[in-house]
């Protein structure tokens, strides 16, 4: 269970917004291939951020998202086209939210709540204006500013100084396992929102609570 | 194109050995879902390490590689049975070298041949017994005597410190593009063993040559 929380901050892809969202984007471009180049994308996405922190080599989530769609489609047999890139990248700022998440975020008013994602500002400002959800939050947090991506330590930090709270008094939310872990292991309350009913990572870092969806959380605070 | 090669460096997983070898274990415990549970384990095995570098929590990857397993078997739905989880770790110490391996190794003799993996040694030295290739190796080197995973910098320092040579002089192969990217951005001349005829990674780090095997190798020097 969770307690004393001060603020609420939620990861954005993949937690409030759908990435698959632009797989029908994808189908029109690459056909039969499209599914597949949508998937290949946000798994490269999420690795080359992984690897280039890992390198010493950070670049914004913009640079990486471009790259990863180029090895994306690359890795289907299509020789990419710059103007498709564009297009697609475009599409990054018209994702989908999940049904339940402007109502849940309507139903929190009142309270401190933050996003915080490995995305850069010329991602996450774009969408969420685009999206209407951008007044439901008092800060938007970008690894950009620090440079340094999820799930370091250092990332988190971020949380800390801006929304000036102590760790245990974050409840961070994610779907993706991965980043749960990292939360946990720097010290926020973590609620790992298992969207597709996954297996639990064995990481030796169990989240504090597990839901289906973001509609849950009402019932939790 | 390489030059004034001083040592010659292989990756294990993936680069001398098919880890896909043990698909046919995986399908005498698991049945129709044996692939899918092969190819599950290797991709988590690898995320845990990116993922326990980011975080600060290093453990060695005989560890990760039993939590990737039991991940992989959750994912399928099956509920993973200690007994079963460590036969198929079992066979980690006997996974098939590529077809090429060995007579190209034999054809190298008098050069300074070393292997460098993630792998931690109880893992590692069973391996190369047991396929009788420790032979041709004059350093065994993993990356759990400074634990820390490749593809950062530190990790890759072993490789000089231990040869006596300097990073220019270093021919490192892998077929993991995400390995020759490292390798690549910490000074070694490297070789992509691209086995599979995969797109180049897009990290902005290409490797100074590409071949389907080893055997190509031989040529080259």
């Amino acid at each position: 269970m969770v307690s004393n929380i001060k603020a609420i901050v939620f990861d954005v892809y993949g937690t409030l917004f759908d990435v698959h969202s632009i797989v029908k984007k994808c189908e029109e471009e690459f056909g039969d291939k499209g599914q597949e180049v949508s998937l290949i994308w946000r798994q490269k996405q999420v690795e080359y951020s992984f690897l280039r922190e890992l390198m010493g080599r950070y670049q914004p989530f913009s640079k990486i998202t471009f790259d990863a769609l180029k090895y994306a489609v690359s890795s289907v047999g299509i020789q990419p086209k710059e103007e498709q890139l564009l297009q697609l990248m475009a599409e990054y700022q018209h994702l989908t939210p999940y049904k339940e998440v402007e109502t849940v975020l309507s139903s929190l008013k009142g309270k401190q709540l933050a996003v915080f994602s490995n995305g850069s500002r010329d991602m996450l400002e774009p969408l969420l204006n685009n999206s209407g959800l951008q007044s439901y939050f008092s800060s938007i947090l970008s690894v950009d500013d620090r440079k340094a991506f999820k799930p370091t330590p250092t990332s988190y930090t971020a949380v800390l100084e801006e929304l000036q709270v102590e760790r245990k008094e974050v409840l961070f939310l994610s779907s993706n396992g991965w980043d749960i872990s990292g939360a946990k292991s720097f010290g926020f309350q973590t609620a790992w929102v298992n969207r597709k009913g996954s297996p639990r990572e064995q990481l030796d870092l169990q989240p504090d609570i597990e839901i289906e969806d973001l509609s849950e959380l009402v019932n939790l605070l």
